[in-house]
């Protein structure tokens, strides 16, 4: 037994509440280490003659990585309070986990013991429902559609006559969105994520000169307030991208450092080094990255604190925008977030709160921050195994099990997972343009746990490297869309939406990896429900046994551009290469 | 090596803003596997040649415990933040520890290391700074000293003459403080901790009826800004106790439930479960603990959280008082303390917050909520070894070094170290009525980590079991109290205040811990300063090898009442039974 390897701690993803009822504990032991734990637990406050009462019950193995298992229970203390320690047997020896160390035999002071005091409503990690039913579709404005000619910026080019550079313009617009909209929803999305729309220098928009207006290359507040009324018409939310860390070159504030330096009334606006202030050769300012034209805010100072919490209030308040994504949200002191919570919730409480973190974010998501960040640690699990086929089925369980395992349930229910963005090359490009293989992404990511998002013009197969090569026109020219595909995304969203099971309130595991048939099988549950899913990753035919499912699988659900003549045997299932086999069944 | 041990998630103990330009970081290691440990870090944006840069830096073990070895480092990154992974060794295998697992080589993708993105000051925790400078004195009002028998309570008796009763008076009020600040002067205390003070039913007051009104047998408003101005007067700050999750029986809003039920307009104000609401034969809404006459308060509620946050505000604006203490802090919601902490900080930046947690505090302790809570897992460390004589050294050293590294420092320079209060039997009680087991303790507290607290009388050798027990009236008599003990415990204080190797200026680790002489050793640290202390905790002679500190000790600090007669050797020192040596170095 290896004691070292034992790891708990409260109020995170080791011990947290998953409603206003419940408790969800976590203990990480060593892999293959134990063979039986349990959770020890009473009310504080509940002895009888001088004795803590507890009760024991036994946890399950709810994943595990390569390092180590996780143990996992739900209860419903009956005060709202609990304290607890854990049992842990690997057969031979056994030993007693507690706050203060481990033990071989029970603590008998009810001090030794973890505490979650007080399950406490107003500290339960809440998304807005909605989120959780939501398949995002991220729009890149400029690149979208081309709506209405006439405020096409200077020197737009024709629509999709040129490769994206980082510098030219081909004039999408609002309109172009508003036209759109019955696309988008013949897909069947029911959120919109809007890179900035905010007045700014370059074509992506993330040197804000004006947070108070709209681009004048999209559009006016007018057509900005019918998208988004015509989005809600359709049931889509939308969402803004909010990009408080740092402001533009042509910020007014920060041209008015720059003209009258020591004396300028925005001097505390930015993080400034000292006089003259300069932006080359080098800035002598805090900015984003080595970026001179990006000087960093310096939201600890009140007057920025109050024109970038207004900016957030009035985008909602008065356009009734659904949520905010916000841009190198890592980088902001949690202090502002915390105000920015607040200013948010208060005008709409169902409003999405997005950071833009790539690492792991348990410290935004305390339930007094974010609902939820942008889920990158799946999006390079998911990359790797299925796109780059650079990773073994193992591999990738055990990465996604970590992943699963880094935060509590209520927050990967709301993650917003993506597969590729403006910030990244498009998944067909990384998959080496193998639509089979974006296919299996797709599967993939609209049956796992979070909140899926299609970043523009990937369900209908345009492909494209990194940035500015992901940020091209997107194709209407419906005889050079992959219509296969996008019928395909079609289909898994209305399943997602019609069967329980595909969305957030099925709960996600891994059943088998084998990595010699890089074969991948993982199920879905609700109640008696089952759904199975077998994913083929490799290139030729491979084979599941049957015996992994203790049951039999009979009712299979097809997919459009799916023929299902698989030839399989008494033991086994045949699934075609990059293929997929889905079953669902009830106890 | 048992790669399965090693733990590090930033943002906690583990990686932290020690202030605006320095991170510290922790990394876990199972005890004694690693012989070299190494940061490997970089700024995340600072690429040349397609490589990312990275320098190097070797940790060193800041403490170990039974399971574990902590190795530290502090980096002032250039630009404020951090990408960063760690090498370790154990002489035979080594292994590369990131964000996601840990590796055989150097991870080449950034995405895999750990990132503290950004260090803002707004985020760094930051006690006030004279916290660190104080010595706390913990009065229980209705027991410290009687200074106007005509507001005694009815029926209270003549001071002393009776034991103390969960429900007998005394009379103990402000005058009796103010006549004693003398007295306090001269034992050098700079802190007063005031159980409540607010109009409630019983003795110990944390049964409040009034949080707006002083209890009537304690005086008036005018006495007590009277007793605030001659602390302020004197250099001592002055902390009151907030019993904010729950009131007593007799708060009006309660008594209008009780009576007008369904109807009352302050139903909202508890968390009831159903009507009728009855408190026998048991309370039919939440309490504290399973006390019918604790409702608890539901703080959740707006007009509750306004009328607390008012209650917080108050006695800080018109009284100027330095600090509240928050009793049953962990049971009461985080966004409440929030809430409370911008309230009281807006009125008194350098207003201190302390929570009652008894157990682990990290998830109140990120710079949000409270400055400190009190340290009872050290409490139970320093009893338990000192005055119970039940643990041995290494087992107390490795319970310290536990808590030490449990809390980032600047967290652990504020903590509240208490070694009783008015919840727990005396130390000289708990000590088996060993004065001298007292001063080991008090030795120990007053050159530890924190900023220590003195329960009243404890000073002049009061004993006193489980409360009731330890709240008699102060021993004003002095031929009754101890003034041997008293006057060690002011020299203490003196030194402290004097000397700043004695206190939170300087660093604390243990340098030897000796089972079979019952002898610890450790050492405070401060530039090429340094204080060694040596504890027998043994009723015999012991001694302490001169190896063990590679240089020569010869400017010994006496404490009075101590002769120091010891019979040092060529290769020992000599420590007298329950006695110390104590040495002041310069490199």
């Amino acid at each position: 037994m290896i004691k070292e390897a034992i790891y708990h701690r409260p109020k995170n993803n080791f011990a947290y509440a998953y409603d206003a009822d419940t408790l969800h504990i976590v203990l990480q032991t060593k892999k293959g280490d134990m063979q039986d734990v349990q959770l020890i637990y009473g009310d504080p406050y509940d002895w009888k003659d001088e004795k803590w009462q507890t009760e024991t019950d036994s946890m399950t193995c709810s994943g595990s990585t390569d390092l180590y298992d996780y143990w996992f229970i739900a209860v419903k203390p009956t005060f709202r309070r609990m304290r607890y320690g854990f049992y842990c047997s690997d057969g031979k020896e056994e030993c007693y986990v507690a706050e203060d160390g481990i033990f071989s035999t029970l603590p008998t002071e009810i001090s030794h013991f973890f505490c979650f005091p007080y399950l406490n409503k107003a500290d339960v990690f809440q998304a807005p429902n909605w989120v959780k039913d939501t398949v995002w579709y991220q729009i890149f404005p400029e690149r979208f559609a081309n709506g209405d000619a006439s405020i096409n910026p200077e020197g737009a080019l024709p629509w999709g006559s040129e490769d994206p550079t980082p510098s030219n313009y081909f004039g999408g617009d609002f309109q172009g969105v508003i036209n759109n909209l019955d696309y988008l929803e013949k897909l069947g999305i029911n959120g919109i994520y809007f890179t900035p729309i905010f007045k700014a220098y370059s074509n992506h928009k993330y040197d804000t000169i004006d947070y108070m207006e709209i681009d004048p290359q999209f559009g006016d507040k007018e057509t900005f307030r019918t998208l988004i009324k015509e989005c809600h018409k359709r049931g889509i939310r939308v969402m803004l991208d909010a990009v408080f860390n740092h402001s533009g070159y042509y910020f007014p504030p920060f041209q008015d450092v720059l003209e009258n330096q020591e004396n300028s009334q925005y001097k505390e606006w930015f993080h400034l080094w000292d006089y003259p202030v300069v932006t080359d050769p080098a800035p002598n300012y805090d900015t984003f990255a080595f970026v001179s034209s990006m000087p960093k805010l310096n939201t600890e100072n009140k007057e920025v604190r109050d024109y970038l919490l207004e900016v957030a209030r009035y985008w909602v308040e008065e356009f009734d925008i659904d949520g905010w994504r916000l841009d190198v949200a890592n980088e902001v002191d949690h202090a502002f977030w915390r105000d920015f919570r607040r200013v948010v919730k208060e005008v709409k409480p169902e409003a999405y709160i997005l950071g833009e973190i790539w690492h792991d974010s348990m410290p935004w998501l305390q339930g007094d921050q974010f609902d939820a960040v942008m889920n990158y640690p799946f999006t390079n699990g998911a990359i790797t195994f299925f796109a780059e086929n650079n990773m073994q089925p193992t591999a990738f369980s055990n990465s996604l099990n970590r992943v699963m395992h880094m935060y509590p349930q209520n927050i990967n229910e709301a993650a917003f997972n993506l597969l590729d963005s403006h910030d990244t090359p498009r998944i067909l490009s990384l998959a080496k343009e193998s639509a089979a293989r974006v296919k299996l992404l797709y599967l993939f990511q609209l049956t796992f746990t979070g909140t899926p998002c299609i970043y523009y013009g990937d369900e209908i197969g345009m492909s494209g490297g990194q940035d500015p090569g992901c940020r091209a026109c997107m194709e209407w020219d419906s005889s050079r869309q992959d219509q296969e595909l996008f019928q395909f995304v079609q289909e898994l969203i209305a399943l997602r939406k019609q069967n329980a099971l595909f969305g957030n309130k099925a709960t996600f595991s891994f059943l088998h990896a084998d990595d010699e048939k890089n074969v991948l099988v993982y199920e879905k549950r609700l109640g008696n429900q089952q759904l199975v899913v077998m994913l083929n990753n490799s290139e030729s035919v491979s084979h599941v046994s049957k015996t992994i499912f203790g049951r039999e699988l009979n009712n299979e659900i097809s997919l459009p551009t799916q023929k299902i003549e698989n030839q399989d045997s008494a033991s086994e299932f045949e699934v075609p290469p990059l293929g997929w086999r889905i079953f669902e069944v009830k106890d």
